[in-house]
């Protein structure tokens, strides 16, 4: 069946490219040698519909204890491996989301299995230390060879958190201390500043706001929440800030029949951040800061061009606003870059850069300037947690090892000309197939379709995830490899014949 | 120099109750055998004094990664075991703050290293997944030996959390929900609701408040920023909610003497909580839920007596606002009962109970009701750890099998008369000793004599944290025997006389 749905110049275009075992029938790609994967599976396999009884099963039982609504289904970690999820019915999926993004080189890699079964690593395990005032011997060792040796561009200094949302409130409070410290012109506090902020008021807790954009997410925590505008479901009922959200760039597909249309859509969007910045100065609410995502994930994997973020970060500067990039779900090689603003070419692109899922902890780079003068300014008990470091460094000399980041280029040059040829196979169904590495999506012409094509790839043993309203969003593992993108493209384009 | 300034009765005392070794000189209580503690040190051991030469060396290399304002000093948590932490100069302290209270059964303890060093478990540490989407298969039943099993009263429901400010941000979320559909009389958010919240704006994103007090800490990211007020440090800088504070009781002690007085002061503080409810509810800023913490930690170790809770629970049940006992320091055993609100006696004592710290993970507990309606809207990628509710089912197994609360009872009670008895010595220096079970304080005369008493403590290896303007906390492990207390006992009062 999918072999005759495959378009000819696609197979013919795989074969040549790709050494393809079986032309014109599924196609396997050989060029991603698997003994390079000796931990992983060779295809999924399936027992049962997702999710099968046991996992029905599980689900009544956690019912009893939390809301099981955004369950899929339960997993047996212990025998998945690389890229190949199994679930608790026996059943083992391709996985293209990777537990949101957060799996960095697959489940159960041989490598942290033993950095984990390492005696000499069980105390950093056994006692989680209040890092902030008296952090393991090993803490700045650690640091250095994991989080400051993939430091973005201009920094040197790291924070870490406990996850995304912690990471992003604490990256404001960061902006805020320095605009205010900025406005007094010093950095001593005068007593009303100190006697106000107690009970909530201004001077103390000032009127600044941050700048953020529509169809963003940078976590559920208030301060975050106030800057998260992709779906009304994770803000409605919460309380929050009177703050500026301006337009994100709306690109029109393919780019390169678009330039002109794009290049004016975005240059619409920063004349209106301008706008905005001005308006909530007038307003008495400064911009302190600017949070942006390098290619908004959750909103339905927006993209926009070098030369928007470019302008972005100029208008911030021009009007005294830190400049955040929120790489939480772009950080970490998914893009091909250790960071995904590393793609914009700039030598000063950030002022702070948020991260956490692939990093396994979470926390926030910034420039010296950011960090607040007095302790326990940012501070909280854990801060992190130093068994997370413990593991991301072992994962950075593992992309280091097997050279993760190209192979990331590598395998998102073929799942993007796949997507490509789908598209121009399905047209009434797929638009906007783009990405940056394998960090890609593509569109479906409805949610309903979009929702059925997820839950039937499921049952024939791909895991994939939505964004936005109607996109599909591809997230795999550094460990995904051209083989398994024509695995996956496969499996797929079967899909979408059986749905047409 | 010690034993002579320890009153005559109180080292009879000692000596009827503890069988002393040596009466009248330093005292060493033989009650709690140390084969209990077969992994703790026998005492403190110092070599340098605090921080040490290593650890400055290790300071100023931090100092270039992050802020080292607040660090005390380094740690060889490998050499650390039981009441003892080890520093890297290879001082020996003995440990009355465990990291700020979230050492639950002590460094190293034998159990918790077997555990982790126990193949079946690397799993567990290697594949941290989206617990809300793909959950492990053991993961209801480890909830249900763990968090489910010391559930408070009244509440079956849990959901976990990555740490103490996630906890009660969420928390205060699930409060704004329920309230929200009380208003509503149903679940089904308008078509205004949905648009309008998108961009932070009412109806959708609800003009609600939070009512919390005056001294109370819930953390440090905004919204629970919003509730806390113990020190000007923490908020500075940092924009707010215009939420009602009210006063917290301001008892005066000795408790006994003060009966009447301390009554009419909780009945202010109560009638002043009832009045902030309606005016501002009259504001259009109603209150969804009133968040207390049992004893006020941060601010200063701040008690008030059941019959306040009950009466406070009482108002806000009549207001029908939600009522969220947070136990982030209080909870996991350390006040002699696994959460402190359980002093109060009473059957139906909350409708949110917050925890972190002591309990590994951050999360909370709630009643049904405080559900919400639809998945993904108490959410987040990782929303826990399931590594850390591994280590907790076993630390919940050690306090049950070694009876750690009674011994927490046991050495309140010698903690809380040597206080007791110490500030009988040292009228014009000590006051107010107050505590239950380990959870206990004592006012220093001033803030400088206070951290000057901190240092000198730390220097003869013992670690103590202070809390408020000028109080000692005492926040022990559970296994924190009688014999530390005395240990304790007899160098505080070493200190104490150096600086009398």
């Amino acid at each position: 069946m999918a072999s005759s749905l495959i378009s000819r110049q696609f197979a013919l275009s795989l074969q040549k490219n790709l050494h393809l075992s079986a032309p014109g029938c599924r196609y396997v790609s050989k060029a991603a040698p698997k003994t390079q994967l000796e931990f992983d599976y060779d295809g999924p396999s399936m027992k049962t519909s997702v999710p099968g009884p046991r996992s029905e099963e599980l689900r009544k039982q956690l019912g009893h204890i939390q809301n099981v609504g955004a369950i899929n289904f339960f997993c047996n970690y212990e025998e998945s491996r690389g890229n190949y999820l199994v679930d608790v019915d026996g059943n083992r999926m391709l996985d293209i989301y990777t537990q949101i993004s957060s799996i960095p080189i697959g489940y159960n890699h041989p490598d942290l299995l033993k950095l984990l079964s390492d005696p000499s690593n069980l105390s950093t395990l056994v006692n989680r230390p209040a890092l902030g005032i008296l952090p393991p011997e090993n803490f700045p060792e650690k640091l250095t060879e994991s989080l400051v040796s993939v430091a973005p561009s201009g920094m040197t200094r790291v924070q870490t958190m406990a996850c995304g949302s912690c990471s992003n409130e604490n990256a404001y409070k960061a902006m805020f201390i320095w605009y205010r410290n900025k406005e007094r012109g010093h950095n001593t506090p005068s007593e009303e500043d100190l006697s106000s902020c107690i009970i909530n008021q201004s001077p103390g807790c000032p009127e600044l706001s941050i700048l953020s954009f529509m169809g963003g997410f940078h976590g559920r925590t208030m301060g975050c929440l106030a800057t998260t505008h992709s779906k009304a479901i994770h803000k409605l009922d919460v309380p929050s800030f009177d703050w500026p959200i301006a337009p994100f760039p709306r690109l029109q597909y393919p780019l390169e029949e678009f330039t002109r249309e794009n290049a004016q859509e975005e240059a619409r969007c920063l004349e209106e951040v301008e706008d905005l910045i001005v308006k909530w100065r007038q307003k008495g609410k400064p911009v302190a800061g600017v949070v942006i995502e390098p290619i908004q994930a959750e909103g339905g994997d927006n993209h926009a061009s070098s030369d928007f973020f470019r302008g972005l970060r100029d208008i911030a500067r021009k009007h005294g606003c830190a400049f955040h990039v929120d790489e939480v779900q772009t950080g970490g090689g998914t893009t091909g870059k250790m960071w995904a603003h590393e793609h914009w070419g700039m030598e000063d692109p950030a002022d702070i850069v948020s991260f956490s899922k692939k990093l396994l902890t979470g926390g926030f780079y910034h420039k010296d300037e950011f960090q607040a003068d007095e302790p326990y300014r940012i501070f909280n008990t854990w801060m992190g947690d130093p068994s997370k470091n413990l593991v991301l460094s072992e994962v950075l000399n593992v992309i280091r090892r097997e050279n993760l980041l190209e192979e990331v280029n590598r395998s998102g040059k073929a799942l993007m000309t796949g997507l490509v040829e789908l598209q121009a196979q399905y047209p009434g169904m797929l638009s906007r197939a783009r990405g940056v590495g394998t960090f890609c999506a593509i569109d479906i012409c409805d949610d309903g379709t979009r929702n059925r094509i997820l839950i039937t790839a499921r049952d024939k043993g791909i895991l994939l995830g939505g964004c936005g309203d109607r996109s599909i969003r591809f997230r795999p593992a550094l460990v995904f490899k051209e083989y398994h993108v024509h695995l996956f493209l496969n499996i797929f384009n079967d899909v979408l014949a059986q749905l047409k």
